[in-house]
């Protein structure tokens, strides 16, 4: 098996890959809340566990992935006031709060589509495992790190903190948070600040409520993620991710849950960065909330065109997954840019004239991808790789660098295990809306360039320029070669490069 | 508000349709168990209620749609073994049953979308409210219906019967169950053989279980509809809808439960017929089930080519929903004839030239469409007007008709109506999968039929015929005009008439 090294926001440091049990492994991630449209930072946690799980498949390994969905009992806060986002939104609109749930996920998943995101093994809601989250309260309960206050039932950090370890994940110290407790509301039925709902009595007005022993409520937010995990994935399992942002509380609060019902949790802890836009963080406050759609539309003032969810796809990836990345029009255009010139590449290997033997090492640059891989998904080194061994491809094709036959199917070999299998690009310049059109493409292409070496072959050269300046106009480039007219799409004019 | 009769299974005829709460109007309809591919009984199920829906929606309700997923407690057969389908499947793959109902749950939207079902407003899944089937199981214990037996739970139905009327939904006497009552088999912990389970006690070996008050097990089939029912559309909803196979037991199971539990149940039950392929029923055993991805990739030795989910949509609407379909290659093909037709029809009323007035009778037209319509949901008669339709608007194309500018402005907008919003067909000759890419395709065609243009005018009048020629190899067929050349996509050759 591979050597896997991840970052484990648990030691703070690279560790080896070593599930429990190989060649299984099993990986819990914070899913949507489904409240709002998809946008960028729910593209960037998709992509990076999704690269993961597909290198852990790559390298052979069984993967089990939880992505769950949240439709339920998000509070806004660590105050726990018991204001439900998607109740809210619902009661807004007077629908249904599983209307507002099932619009939202069709939405995620159609997103998370287009982006070639695999589909998770089982993707669980959280409204449909309340009678789990019930039993997860009764058991901390039973272990005396919970009380019930007024029908709605706390977990009682402070106790907890003083036999364990609590900020072990996201290293916050109980006494730090002590000191600035001023800014936190105690609810009048907790008995401290620190202390998060594990149920809470949902008041009259609210939607989403359940029976349970001690009110008609709902579950606290932090308990969905361990009683689902701990159901598909056992305890102690191997992965569990999730953005930075949910470090603290809501990771740190499920470790908590988990040891207190006498459970241990995750092994390995990853964490993906945020994105940024401008420079600034994102808020649909600031005027600079992106969504999915309004990026592969173009339709959002931020950005100069449409961008293809392939390009948003390289463009995150690009990025190591816990630097922050930085969201703007001309980073997205670059990353258009770098995204073709690698497909150009990888199709030109195709028709490359194969020498006796190699000037350029290629297990070499195979040994460096895999490396960069294996540092903890290190995908923008391991992109600069690939972009190394195209600009050597793109040398052989003028003859300036040779390749051995053997090569050339190693090469053709690497990339389409990189960028396809896992990296999670789609082949070929074409984008996938084109689908099963392009064989009609094809052959409509096909049929001009033959009615236009007919133009060339009878001497009307001004014809021949003109079939070829129409085509560009059509996103079609024709390049003339000594083996005949080949052509391209999907390349901006001004992007070939 | 439109008059639409809808037949009632339960008076047995055609009652108009009056939602409690107009313009609201709620309907439940038995969603697939995902346990298998979606096959040709999942698409007409799907379109009826589709249709159903669609024409709600069209004629001004707002209607809440919920359909469920059973990806849980499908009990084999009515002697209730407590066999699960799906956790037989699953522990035949080794897969956790959750892996294998997403996987189903993911198909079957797939394959819903591609025949242009519209999502429902809500998807609720079974395992996802096994609370609220312990309370109805509860509710039903208290009304002294149903009886716990060895950890299991049964619904008492001779008891029931005794002042309910059993059997007033289906029109199954329960006397001619009992003479009949030698082939079933009572389980050693039911009372009769007619009883059914609510709550089932899980074998050790059964591996989706819950903890209830009476055992670690899982609900009957039977008990999902009538919570979920209950939990998004209320006691007493407008309609009910399923497959006429769900008729006995399950829909009269599901009708005595919400009796017992004191509470109404839909007012209007609809049911589905089914489809038999080549005469027969349709069943592994017997080689003829056809899944729909079989057929949209023209895979199963019982068709002859792909067929498009348009064209299978289009069959399915050309027979009454309450009458029995026969599937067969002919069928399809000339179903994919038909709906070619309607739709050149359609496209040709852009390119008709306006008479100062008409011969034909639009308003007629459309009264007859309607009528149809309202008339439990007609759509055979209501296809059959716009084939009457078609052919006027082609005679007019011909000069043997005349319509003037505003009956061609009312059937343009007419059969938007019928084909695209109500019969849920897809826009135009060009099928789905083109998308987005039909600008590209617009661009080359329009560039090829100027070469042609100039060819011609160069007098090469042969390179026009190749070229015309070469098009429709590729499915495209060119019209001269006096106007110019027109196109189309996507008629097989064989097929324009």
């Amino acid at each position: 098996m591979v050597e896997l090294y991840l970052y484990n926001t648990l030691s703070g440091k690279k560790e080896l890959f070593e599930p429990a049990k190989a060649p299984n492994a099993g990986m819990y991630v914070c899913g949507p809340t489904v409240y709002g449209e998809p946008h960028l930072g729910h593209a960037r946690s998709a992509i990076t566990f999704d690269l993961l799980f597909r290198y852990l498949r790559f390298s052979g390994y069984k993967v089990r992935y939880v992505r769950n969905i949240t439709d339920v009992g998000h509070l806004e806060n660590d105050a726990d006031d018991g204001r439900d986002k998607i109740a809210e939104k619902a009661r807004l609109e007077q629908l249904e709060p599983m209307e507002i749930a099932l619009l939202y996920a069709d939405k995620y998943r159609y997103a998370t589509d287009r982006l070639n995101v695999l589909r998770p093994s089982i993707e669980p809601l959280a409204s449909g495992h309340i009678l789990e989250q019930i039993e997860l309260t009764e058991k901390i309960l039973d272990s005396g790190y919970a009380y019930v206050s007024d029908g709605s039932v706390y977990f009682d950090v402070v106790k907890y903190a003083e036999t364990h370890d609590y900020g072990k994940l996201s290293g916050r110290i109980l006494d730090d948070l002590r000191c600035n407790s001023r800014e936190l509301e105690g609810g009048a039925d907790k008995r401290s600040p620190f202390d998060f709902a594990l149920w809470k009595k949902a008041a009259p007005e609210h939607i989403m409520r359940w029976n349970s022993p001690w009110s008609d409520g709902f579950p606290g937010w932090h308990l969905e993620c361990s009683a689902m995990s701990k159901k598909y994935l056992g305890d102690g399992f191997d992965i569990h991710g999730g953005g930075m942002d949910l470090l603290f509380p809501h990771h740190e609060c499920e470790m908590a849950q988990n040891a207190a019902a006498g459970a241990p949790s995750a092994r390995y802890w990853v964490h993906n960065n945020m994105i940024t836009v401008d420079g600034r963080k994102m808020g649909k406050s600031l005027g600079n909330f992106i969504t999915l759609d309004q990026l592969f539309e173009g339709s959002h003032p931020s950005v100069a065109q449409a961008y293809s969810p392939m390009t948003l796809r390289f463009f995150i990836l690009q990025a190591h997954y816990r630097s922050t990345l930085d969201f703007s029009n001309d980073a997205l255009k670059a990353a258009e840019k770098g995204l073709n010139r690698l497909l150009r590449a990888y199709d030109a290997l195709n028709s490359l004239k194969p020498s006796r033997s190699s000037s350029f090492d290629v297990a070499e640059l195979e040994r460096k991808c895999f490396e960069a891989m294996n540092d903890d998904l290190n995908s923008p080194v391991a992109i600069s790789v690939l972009f190394d061994g195209a600009r050597a491809v793109n040398s052989a094709c003028e003859g300036r660098e040779s390749l051995s036959a053997k090569d050339i199917e190693g090469l053709k070999k690497l990339y389409s295990s990189l960028l396809f299998d896992i990296l999670g690009l789609k082949a070929g310049l074409k984008t996938e809306e084109q689908g099963s059109s392009s064989e009609l493409t094809e052959g409509l292409v096909n049929l001009i360039l033959t009615l236009r070496r007919n133009a060339k072959a009878g001497g009307d050269f001004a014809a021949s320029d003109r079939i070829r300046e129409e085509l560009k106009q059509l996103g079609i480039v024709v390049k003339d070669t000594k083996d005949g007219a080949s052509w391209e799409y999907g390349l901006k004019t001004d992007s070939a490069d």
